[in-house]
């Protein structure tokens, strides 16, 4: 048996998290917002409180690999370090005169420096302490402190660029320039680590073709693998209805899935992915923000013919309804706990939904959230609080910053 | 001897500080732009830091009064209650048909009651929770869950709202209706309450005129005590050249001061006032931000006559030069930390600048600023750390969080 | 009889307008987002279009007063002109350095030069050009192309400051800084110059306080004088429930109104003022923007004790049935043109329905709004086209550049 | 002799213009800023104010093609068709259930149908009027006044999609998304057209790559045939540093230019495109924007091994030096108009300096210039002036409304 992913609450197995690193350290109140953070970050707390999260995961028995050594291992590899390489020093971004130069002075980096300047990213002062400047019209206009290669602060969030769907992966097109090259990261990984070797992972299906399929883009946020051979996708800022058809292609065509519920999100960063606002706890369960109201779904299942779709749509009051079909259930448990709007509103800011099951009925959640944590525990939800204070500034909790390959589905 | 400050580093004996409480709780990503936060916080950590701040300045032999209990006394007395009603309930704001109603329903509560109400705001179904609804078009066109009376979340920051200025205090006009009612709370607490009454507070000029003052206005943020009768003042977003015009009248007029040095900073929010970038550690040291640079300065002096003032232009080259002649110095020591541009437009952000001088070399900072810090510390200051995790998110520190109200002179 | 507004589309007998001058010069693309408009104009050619403007009334019979010359005679005045600088060089704008000076530079102008002076605005260069420096930190910041006073690009659209209502006139608290010195004009005209005594005006009420009154603010686009004693109010981004109930207490007081209704409209720039979506076109007619949709409104009566008003309130539905009845019939009628959201949207913007009664049935319109414009002609409505390619960047049309002073009752 | 492109004054013999139509009827208050227009535009006057713009160049002889005719002309040629219709209806943007439906339906449109909807775009209740409804997410999700096709109303600026530079053009990879279906459309006239057939055209050079060059992007607005085999190129907004280089590469190589002065522009929207700031009027002579200021510069030429390029520096002050020095002058001559600064920016939005010549020393202008037009005029340069009041919303002149196809160098 190889990597899968069978459900959002099913026991978590495998799982690939990003500590904090340099790149965080970038963020500065001018840049953050091109680089889609709300706050800078006091990096060395933030890593104490990413290194609590990853010792719950342990606790509870869930293997735990770091993002930053799968990418060293790989650039390790000859035909993944130039697969990178190519992809990252392209003459339409660097210019004829300084492209071969500059990807010279790349290839002479051992692979733990090459990863801290590939997510880390690097200005033209840096790369001038060590290399000599080229002669660029493109590389001059550039200030000392401007960056050569921008920073990837968003590698945290390791559950949008690559995405488990049952017994495959979507290496995802993503919606903003700031994290187009995390994209080239996880390809060189699923391709060249001998983690996902065949022997090791199993065979798994790919369902997608990376940065190439923009601008069909989607990200893991928004797809919840919600068991049963079902898929529950947002459509939101970042994620499109045609990255959904063409996905629902895929998976329909492999056999590994029978139905995408797709819902029709409001288009606005507060709400950017479908886990900020709705997550799934058990295998009826989830939760759900107090302000996000109801949303018209599509469900997609496959057509006669194999190359057509059925698609259905609901009108928003049957939302509910349309997941719980999918399931195979007459009806699910939607948990919102009961507070003001404006207390609804910040819990939401603060990824008050965006918890982490790592088995049934168990997840990991932040300690700030305390009115949504206390009414999932009356609820008979087990949460597990870890710190937060640094890590929240970037909008992302447990689930955003985790990417499972390998978790069971819900025991019926 | 009454209330005086005398210096920004000499042995500070008196503060006002503020809890957080409800107020702060009205934080959404909705409203924090208008309440002037960069983000939500988490109030009940924040409360725990801003304890540990009051306790390092407790066990300092600091005097700590918080503004909440201030209030609350201060509104115990009927003409500080019907000062603080007759300005917050102005039919200009709330009509002829609810005004009335309202400051009613107000004046049924208690002191305690009554402050909650005044500094965390309240909403329309809060009130209707308690009291009838009035019959006017200003309140039906309300939602539920709009503001009747905003919170107050700026309050954090006492240092802006009142500063005290060598023998009296500059109740002062603030620059943005957010904050503007914070001032009438204070006018109602140094004019009722029995701290500030002359057997006590000994007599102490009042150096402006409350929010009347607009738009000539003037925040404490901005206002530096550097000693040696001098002040030094930033010229912001915030407080205006008119503003320190009429406080050098008045401060000459008094004999309680004898230069002024005003700088003419940027205009923006980053750098919202002058203590946000440098701050005075010592009786000849100061923090000043790497970024700022330098800027052009005004010294301003008693005129022959009384009524005209001396003006004179400098440079920004002078700068230093201009701040140390007002303090009789042949010049000034600026520690700044070395660290690339990146680094220290966080550490600004994060108010590495903003410390708090608790004696001649004895600084409160956030523990986040460690680059500050260290810095700091190699030059021969002591740094005391506190936590700031979720205070930090207004950005201010600890020099914004507190209104010293007693601090005596640096010895010579 | 004196001067009175007794409805918004009988026959129209005199108006006051602004011919553009310096004032619009001095918009730039950096300023004028602050100064109201969306884009600059070509001065020569906007006058030309309201030369064209101003004799298509005069070919009607009205009297066009231009404000250019009212201010100019009132500031002949000795009394007039001491006011008016009074409030404009206050010690809180200028500081206590310069005032005295500036305001004794401006007392040396005369009335015409004094007029463009007020109303152009003047840079610190242009001042200095004349006029000795003062000495004076509020005068030294100033960068020489820097406002010394700010131009008053908005007079030109002369409905809002001052809006007569039956036989008063509101002389309005405006919304935005940019207006607010408007208001002084206006006052200072209505008091001393002599087409406003009572010999030739007859008696008038004032409705109002001026700038005093804020921020229980309401402009003129937002008030339409319907007939019948009734007065049909949008409270918008610039008018406030506060002001409505204020009004009404004193139309009612003096038995000038029996009937205000209340439009809760959105708060958005697009839609600044009421008569942006919807104007008065016959006794029984409005035009109204598709995109409008319907709103709440309120019916605000006299009470029974004279003190208290009657309020009730409306469901959107019910919007144009509350109209009716104000008017004392059993329905109005209410023409849109039929055209697509795109297209609808490109005509509020150009001020389709901001038309101009002269008399009931024959109203004055930009000839860019063609669809609107066919639209009325074919409902019997007689359309007189104007140009406005340059004064229709300001967002404002024939209604919203016209202040009329007198005017008939539609007859029955 | 075929078309070629040998300097900006030289006698003007042959250009491409797009005649408004119904893509600038879809502008809105709404969509207009991405749409790159910060304006709506009456496009019944602005096509008679383009009438006259193409008069006036016929009336100097020039031969004047409509893009519009060259475009339904080309679409009539089916590989010309396909061409255009595979690179629109692309399956990552419309999706695999919509694409083939949608493709189908505009394959049955006649050219000049198929030229309306592909330059005015369409909405999904325009389509669903004449096909039916395609079962797809993609399409289920639009609302009906959506557009399924984004109109192109930056045609008009037919200066920018594609620049002829000496005997060759190059067809642009375009900086927004509003603007990049603009290139698919001259690729397919310049590659289909009878007009650019050999043995009419005569053989050209392709510079480009059309939009597959993207990120390295560059735009006729910044690009000047300065004559002497030199080229002045902003580096912009929307022009790259990277393209100026491919760009050099390919000039050079043919042999067609030898040199390249780029200048380090603002990257600001108000100063989008080089020509906005500065144009040529005359061999030795350029018109410039007061508030420009020196820019830093780099001449560009062959290297010595035919790969490598040579680059040199200049600082700001030099940079009228390097302009002349490409051309083989001693000096070059500036005019710029003595005017306030405001009065600068406001004819510099209003495209001043975006005159159009026709021959040495005679230009064609917007008559709203007036200051700068008289400046011209005395300095003994013939202005021609058109009328521009809705067609200067889009911030673009007659240098930006022109491309050249076939220009005279400038005699010596």
């Amino acid at each position: 048996m190889g990597f899968h992913v069978d459900s959002e609450a099913g026991r978590l197995r495998r799982v690939i998290l990003h500590r904090p690193d340099l790149e965080l350290k970038r963020l500065t109140p001018s840049n953050k917002d091109a680089l889609l953070f709300d706050d800078v970050l006091w990096v060395r707390r933030a890593r104490q409180e990413h290194d609590g999260f990853a010792d719950v995961l342990r606790d509870r028995g869930v293997t735990v690999h770091l993002f930053g050594d799968l990418l060293t291992e790989t650039l390790d590899i000859p035909a993944a370090r130039n697969r990178v390489l190519d992809r990252v020093f392209d003459e339409k971004e660097y210019g004829p005169l300084a492209t071969d130069h500059l990807r010279a002075a790349f290839e002479t980096m051992g692979p733990a420096e090459l990863t801290e300047a590939l997510v880390g990213g690097m200005t033209k002062r840096e790369f001038l302490e060590r290399h000599p400047e080229p002669t660029s019209v493109r590389f001059h206009v550039m200030e000392l402190d401007d960056f050569l290669l921008h920073p990837l602060p968003n590698h945290l969030f390791t559950r949008d660029t690559s995405a488990w769907i049952y017994d495959g992966v979507s290496i995802n097109a993503m919606r903003w320039p700031a994290r187009q090259r995390e994209t080239v990261h996880f390809e060189a990984i699923y391709l060249h680590h001998p983690l996902f070797h065949a022997d090791r992972a199993g065979p798994f299906h790919t369902w997608s073709e990376g940065q190439h399929d923009y601008p069909s883009t989607i990200e893991g946020g928004d797809v919840l693998v919600i068991g049963n051979g079902a898929v529950l996708i947002g459509m939101s800022e970042r994620t499109t209805p045609q990255a959904v058809e063409m996905l629902a292609h895929k998976l329909f065509a492999a056999g590994s899935a029978q139905t995408i519920v797709a819902l029709d999100m409001p288009k606005r960063r507060a709400l950017m992915h479908l886990d900020t606002v709705m997550t799934m706890i058990d295998g009826d369960t989830f939760t759900q923000y107090a302000g996000l109201g109801m949303l018209r779904s599509y469900t997609i299942e496959p057509g006669v013919d194999g190359r057509e779709l059925k698609v259905t749509d609901h009108p928003p009051e049957h939302m509910h309804r349309a997941i719980a079909a999918a399931l195979g259930l007459s009806e699910i448990r939607v948990l919102t706990a009961t507070q003001d709007v404006h207390a609804a509103e910040r819990e939401q800011w603060d990824d008050g939904c965006n918890v982490l099951a790592v088995e049934p009925g168990v997840v990991i959640a932040y300690e700030r959230n305390s009115t949504t944590n206390t009414h999932l525990r009356k609820q008979g939800i087990e949460v597990i609080e870890i710190r937060g204070s640094e890590l929240g500034r970037g909008r992302g909790g447990p689930r955003c910053m985790s990417c499972p390959v390998e978790r069971e589905a819900v025991a019926a």
